[in-house]
């Protein structure tokens, strides 16, 4: 099971004009304030014990490419939100939180060593604890227990966040149902993930449904459209925001599968069939049990899942998904949903400033190599 | 490491006269504003597949004692609030499934097989996943992440619920960076708990601290000024709800480790000795280092946090904390607390409904047997 992280998804260049607001300095600014959140937070901590939750937590936040912060803005601009960005700038801060949330308890999950090319929470916080001087036979069971708070924390500080950041009751008021949504959609998400693991299926539907809520909706329709709320946006533009991100984010997670399994190791930082082994119920998977002969079904029934399947297994593995055409399938799969996702920028009048980070961002998620 | 659960503590009996609020109604009302909340989200539900979420978060919740809420409206009456508890009652509800998220993720943490009686939240998705056709070698590892995955989401929707109860901005604004500030405190304290396990001290401060923490804030602190902090309290109430809830959190959480290692398992429903052998670094046992011999110290070097420890290795732990006076000494520190408590009761004004129950809560708290 897997969040979608957005490595790779690099923010968009500035082409910004000096009288458009620069979209591309959402990094610096949601930087700024992640850690002017964290140091009063670290400032009230209650002892010096506590110093491994920052550190991992700070370490964590500071990688990511805030992919949802960069929609949650972009969303802003296209609901006509003015050039004070200082409200949509805290919530997606907010996001991020949340997002290390998603990832820390996905990687304890998943059992996962490296997250963004460092060690993942679980593990550094086991670290920790060795070198000051817990049980190296009890390191493992507490850097998991450590992680599942930490995400916890991590939870609890994006409410925590949003109720801080002065965004004023009528915002908070406007966005508190979406950000409830979207925080049991994802969870709902995750778990119809964990539950199709290591169930070799046909169902297509099914498949796409877990990557609605896991990816489409959490990670590109809600920042998107809590961006667009916040600045008010008129029913309308909130519809398209929807159609516009809910084919980007199938796109998205469609190409992550992809490059899951045929991607380049040393571009994508997984090891070859990590997503075979662990029987991920993907779409390409699904496609290619409906079209495999019984022969190959019988080989896919035996591999997919199994942690001890050989590198010569997978090369078979990804052989069936290729001959069975589910490799091109879902190519075409994800061009026809980056085509729609476009053809609602070229219907809908989102200002400039918007649509050039949204047409960068529609790049960036479906032709990306890692 | 574990969150105060507060089976033995049942609902104060009513001894309310017809013309004061009956707060030992309270357990009803939670209980049937947590069952409409559940049955609007399970209506909402994207899949018949989440309905082990359901099943497993609707069987604990029903089996709680309700002694948060029974403090909150306490605080709500305390705090000079009317007849109508509707407000302290939703938030009430909203607590006990933030305790519930607590629970979850602790028996995780635990590895605990029991809670309230039932196979707890892990176990139970292990068995519902193999039930429902899932591969037995997965069923564990399966039960952990989907019970990750369940707190995350009883978190979420405490939260949720407190947004959709109509408690209003106002109160809305007045309890939010109360409730942040609890969520945060008991994650810290979870975590300092867990960090000190196994690692035997004869600081019997840090052990109070984490207690104070887990417990005497989160437990009876929070639930209690939350409820007079709805209803607009004076400040010297919400003062003496803390010099009431402190010195009384910290007898509860003292009286449950003393039962922990003393107590009869028939009664507390816990294996003799788990506490020792899991290395609960309890005031207890720090008291007992303290005072423990060159020899008994090695000895509870070795046995202590030690899970093949036999019971007569317990016994001969339990033998070191009577000798060496420790078990007394937390008698006495219990008492000394029951009897602050109580104290401020006397010098506070707070109505009798309110004074009432908080003097039955004192009783159950401190003497109970299980």
């Amino acid at each position: 099971m897997t969040v979608l992280d957005d490595k790779g998804a690099s923010p968009p260049m500035s082409h910004a004009p000096a009288d458009t607001p620069n979209l591309s300095a959402v990094r610096t600014d949601v930087d700024v304030l992640l850690t002017a959140f964290l140091d009063r937070k670290a400032h009230l901590a209650p002892g010096p014990e506590l110093a491994p939750l920052f550190t991992v937590l700070s370490r964590l936040l500071g990688r990511g490419k805030r992919l949802r912060p960069q929609l949650c803005l972009a969303g802003w601009h296209a609901g006509g939100g003015g050039g004070d960005q200082s409200t949509a700038l805290n919530v997606a801060a907010a996001l991020e939180l949340f997002q290390a949330f998603a990832l820390i308890h996905d990687d304890v999950m998943d059992g996962s060593d490296l997250r963004r090319g460092r060690p993942t929470a679980h593990r550094a916080l086991a670290a920790a604890y060795t070198n000051d001087g817990g049980r190296r036979s009890k390191a493992e069971a507490h850097g998991v227990s450590a992680a599942i708070l930490l995400g916890d924390l991590a939870l609890v500080w994006s409410d925590d966040l949003l109720h801080s950041a002065g965004l004023g009751d009528e915002a908070l008021k406007r966005i508190m149902p979406l950000v409830d949504t979207m925080r049991t959609e994802l969870v709902y998400g995750q778990y119809l993930d964990l539950r199709s693991a290591d169930r070799l299926s046909d169902d297509v539907e099914a498949a796409l449904r877990v990557v609605r809520y896991k990816t489409a909706k959490y990670t590109v329709e809600w920042p998107l459209r809590l961006g667009a709320v916040l600045a008010g946006a008129a029913p309308h533009v909130l519809d398209a925001c929807s159609a516009f991100a809910l084919p980007l984010g199938e796109a998205f997670q469609l190409r992550d599968d992809l490059l899951g399994v045929f991607g380049d190791p040393a571009e994508t930082g997984k090891p070859v069939g990590d997503d075979i082994r662990e029987g991920k119920a993907t779409v390409l998977m699904a496609l290619a049990v409906q079209r495999a002969s019984a022969a190959e079904k019988q080989m896919l029934r035996t591999l997919v899942g199994s942690p001890a399947a050989t590198d010569d297994d997978i090369l078979r593995v990804k052989a069936v998904l290729q001959r069975t055409g589910a490799q091109q399938h879902v190519e075409r799969m994800i061009n026809a949903r980056r085509e729609t996702a476009l053809a609602v920028l070229d219907q809908t009048v989102f200002p400039t400033v918007a649509t050039r980070v949204l047409r960068e961002i529609v790049q960036i998620a479906t032709v990306r190599q890692a």
